[in-house]
């Protein structure tokens, strides 16, 4: 059978398994995912062991040691993705919520219910527990899954989706409901992009790279993740110890993702006084920094131990996801916001201001997924909103946007009732 | 300047234009509506004549009389476009609207707030009068538009989208708020598709020849509108007079359009009563049936004088929009679920039961965006929803599915309101 042979009959399969799956009980879901967290425990021995396998190969490929690293499984790491696989059957099920209920004038009844979206595509990159968080996240929601991994974790992702999908089995997984393919060629990623008949999603985990051929190739909805070029503007009206420690913290707590500030904007009013404290508390964490012309001017008045290098053009359209942070100094707030809107990601940016008036405009107007007012981009995430697990930050404006959980995951469908009524 | 930088110019445009439009209160976007409509009337003269050229052009092409119909504006059509646009001024703006509006323990509050998408394409074939529809209830939602309409009616829908541009900057709509693409050829669209950067979403509204090309190269959401293979299902416990009306109605009180049946399907311990009066009913409507073998046999024996051809494998897959009906017999209403959800293209499907569980199993299990008991397949509409206005009807399920009002013209942000909270 050739690949994209191959590829379409998992398809078939996925979407008898969508239909069977859409009408499981949420008693029997949570059933069938405590099952898959057994089996993922009662196999450590043999999914160590696929993984070994990846090791080795990553190691003889010369994968770096982070690489290496987010390859790696070890009994401690399956047992927290075993919990992770429990927590998620503690979620409340959104599927079946009425999300709106209505009778017409005619004596129709309209119900709009919360159903799963059908048979959802996830290409990932290396990290073989993304096999297991989306796979299980999806299926909650009611979703079959047909997942492609990465060649480096092919052996881990193969056993991980053999555990979830005989493990489910015991407990009434329907056939299908997870599968993984097991070809790694950018082949198999056009084959799963041009099945629209089948897949009614695709979601990309990964690099710029993996996005844009996701992008340039389907046909169905994709769910994008792009860049995080996020902002903080300290305005005039700013406390200067709430800026600085929130400041810090969008920038240094966690700087390789993507809800960390990668530009922070000064009023000019408060550049002179704060940008030679902001310059030193950066520095005392490691943190280059790049600015324009009057940032570098005011730390060098200020600060001039803090050293600046000039800006340029890029930086401002820049993720770093590095100890790195471009400042810049604006004229007003209106200022701050074109830059945001102009350079921006229009993922999450943030306003540190006691002006109400200010922070409403700045909510207003930027046009991002999330916009925070005193408070650091930092929480821009699926956990930190409460919805308990995420399945990723979206950056598109269609179906989903911001950080997503089990809810966006769904779909809906009209229920019509009538008593005969016909169309005059 | 070449087609692709034109056309990106004016996507930078529209892109400024969404800033505007978004920050605009409801009762100016209002005053702006009406505006609109009255410069549509004032330039009933010049939107004539510009539609002359038009309707010139067509007939030395050789266009069929429906084409011609379709492409004539009268004053009487023109009034009706206006007051169209003033019945978009009354309903309700959902834009602002508070989706949720949460507090988590840390202190943070989270409000998601509906917002416009931004941008969007619109991509339509040859009725002037989808010019002024789309690009007012875009506008109403805070979108900005950039149209793309067929080679047929292009002075008419330049002298339109001219009208309400500047009939619209009158009461201060923001410039580029709606613009329209002059060139017609296929390029132009493809320049469209792939201007992501500036494109939130196209909606392609035309023949499926039409869509296919904008979802092979769409490189952002595309909103689709497919085939309607719309089905009823007359189960064992149907009223036969209300099966017959419905059923009636489904097929021929509109039959070129996409809500309205193309399959009928029996309940065998119903088809030799049932059939042979159906048959009757539908012979005296004009409807040629074609049928499988039980339902043949039945009409053979009960209404001998109604003709039905043999159905073919293909009838089951076909919207004909016209006069037209394939009728199966199913052993039983799991036969039934499985034939809609294997031959249907998950538009709108009916049961007809009296029977309370069977009617939920039909609407439970059919993965179809509006799922009718006892009533017309053709209730699938926006109007008839309550939505108050119709921008098509999606056969996505991200996004938007089914019936498609202002709510499916608008996205969300989240807006995070802190006190210095930092993540730990």
């Amino acid at each position: 059978m050739d690949l994209r042979t191959e590829i379409h009959h998992m398809g078939a399969h996925a979407r008898t398994a969508a239909h069977a799956l859409a009408i499981l009980s949420t008693a029997k879901k949570n059933s069938i995912l405590l099952s898959m967290a057994d089996e993922l425990l009662a196999r450590e021995a043999s999914l160590l062991e696929a993984n070994a396998l990846d090791l080795e190969a990553a190691r003889e490929a010369g994968l770096s040691a982070a690489m290496l690293d987010r390859l790696t499984l070890t009994p401690e790491r399956l047992a927290a993705v075993a919990e992770g696989v429990r927590q998620v059957a503690t979620l409340p099920d959104p599927v079946g919520e009425t999300l709106r209920d209505w009778t017409r004038p005619n004596g129709i009844r309209i119900v709009k219910r919360r159903v799963p979206i059908g048979v959802i595509g996830i290409i990932f990159e290396s990290r073989p527990n993304v096999t297991v968080d989306a796979a299980v996240l999806c299926f909650k929601t009611g979703n079959a899954t047909i997942l492609r991994g990465g060649r480096e974790a092919i052996h881990s992702n193969l056993a991980l989706a053999a555990a979830l999908q005989e493990g489910g089995e015991r407990a009434g997984l329907p056939p299908h409901a997870i599968q993984l393919i097991a070809n790694t060629d950018r082949e198999s990623v056009r084959h799963m992009a041009e099945m629209d008949r089948y897949l009614d999603l695709i979601i990309p985990r990964g690099g710029a790279g993996l996005i844009e051929t996701v992008v340039s190739l389907a046909r169905m909805p994709v769910i994008k993740h792009y860049d995080g070029i996020c902002h903080t503007y300290i305005d005039r009206a700013a406390d200067a110890d709430m800026a600085e420690a929130v400041a810090v913290n969008a920038k240094t707590q966690k700087p390789g993702v993507c809800n960390t500030m990668e530009t922070l904007l000064l009023h000019r009013e408060v550049a002179a006084a704060q940008g030679p404290r902001l310059a030193r508390a950066f520095a005392a964490k490691g943190v280059q920094l790049r600015g324009d012309e009057a940032f570098r001017s005011a730390v060098a008045a200020g600060a001039p131990e803090v050293a600046v290098e000039p800006a340029t053009e890029a930086d401002w359209r820049t993720e770093y996801l590095d100890l790195i942070l471009s400042v810049g100094v604006v004229d007003d707030l209106d200022a701050a916001i074109v830059h945001i809107n102009e350079y921006g990601s229009h993922h999450s940016d943030a306003i540190i201001t006691g002006d109400p008036v200010a922070a409403r405009r700045f909510q207003d107007e930027i046009d991002s997924a999330a916009v925070f007012w005193n408070c650091s981009t930092r929480f821009s995430d699926g956990g930190e909103f409460g919805f308990g697990a995420e399945i990723g930050i979206s950056t598109d404006k269609l179906h989903a946007r911001g950080p997503m959980g089990l809810e966006e995951l769904t779909s809906y469908k009209y229920l019509v009732e009538g008593g005969g009524q016909i169309r005059g």
